[in-house]
């Protein structure tokens, strides 16, 4: 499928969500759905989801609905999920070492090379075979090894130093968990995640009416 | 400030984002900014920031611009974070212990009072002064310790039981961590917080072009 020109900010951010669910739809073994039922599985309209599907040339035929498997298959290729990645995360704290364990995101091709942290306790340890080096030898590790992903879980402080050097070595794309907007030139890909904005929102979804 | 009947979605998830660039900004003593100086420093326009401040009566004075520190008070209270907040935290694995580590949450009132897992290793231990308890000892707990929100870092297959104790027990916000959108009750607010979607949109961002 080509893509149109430029794709909304909202689109995009709603493409994961499409794949997430139908991901699971195809390991619970549903083979086609239409876009009145996928609408109201997700909490979406099913004119919005033609529409978001039209940016993409749509999917879907009259009368059918949607093939569950192709239509997966065509937003991992969109979401660039059917490439391999090399990755590293710097900073080995609780968060570095959570997203080091959890294995969904090799299963999409995101593998994690190493992670990197200054603390000498840390250096030396392996997280499922990932290994802690000396974020002094980061630079010369993203080189050697081509990564293209950095993942930022250092210290808000640290933040913007640890993003500079990846883009210095060649990083294109940077996910940050440190609780700052790192910036980034603009030929670099960056998702600034800021955890506290999600509780925040259910805050004042809690304190609602 | 009185808040419209119904607040937009889109304008909510903004809400956050405002309130960190202006803490921000008071922490660094500035005192006032004109809306266009705080649409080019967020990446909204001028007019998006008018009309969202709008939706709660509008603040600022034509030719001064805001005041920093209190429209930052205003945003706090309309979030919910000039109240104070028992949270539990359910899955004391990496995930957890780093949100139990992270003391931003604290400071605007999330005071995390225990966490729960089921791994007899972790139960006994602290992290930061917040004991690990055992997870069939969460119910009991919630509702002697008037807990409000529950935050759920278990594995998928779990999420959903997890979820429905908490709620079952009283509990009225869940902040969820599962890779899975968990189920509740029209009467309680939930976040689900999917890491991935972000490393997906991520992806689609380094494939562009």
């Amino acid at each position: 499928m080509q893509k149109s020109s430029r794709v909304s900010e909202a689109v995009i951010r709603r493409l994961p969500k499409y794949y997430r669910y139908l991901k699971d739809m195809q390991k619970s073994g549903v083979e086609r759905i239409s876009s009145k039922e996928l609408s109201k599985k997700m909490g979406l309209t099913a004119s919005q989801i033609r529409q978001d599907f039209n940016c993409f040339g749509g999917f879907g035929q009259q009368g059918y609905g949607y093939h569950v498997s192709e239509l997966c298959d065509e937003i991992r290729k969109i979401l660039g999920l059917d490439k391999e990645y090399n990755v590293i995360i710097a900073g080995a704290g609780n968060l570095g070492q959570a997203l080091a364990n959890y294995v969904g995101f090799e299963k999409e091709g995101f593998n994690i090379r190493a992670m990197f942290d200054v603390n000498p306790r840390l250096v030396g340890l392996s997280i499922r075979g990932v290994q802690i080096l000396d974020i002094d030898s980061m630079g010369d590790y993203i080189v050697n090894n081509e990564i293209q992903v950095g993942i930022v879980c250092v210290p808000k402080a640290k933040a913007q130093e640890v993003t500079d050097e990846m883009v210095k070595r060649g990083i294109k794309s940077i996910w940050n968990f440190a609780p700052v907007d790192v910036e980034i030139p603009e030929n670099v890909a960056v998702e600034n995640v800021h955890l506290s904005d999600t509780l925040y929102t259910l805050s004042y979804k809690m304190n609602e009416d």
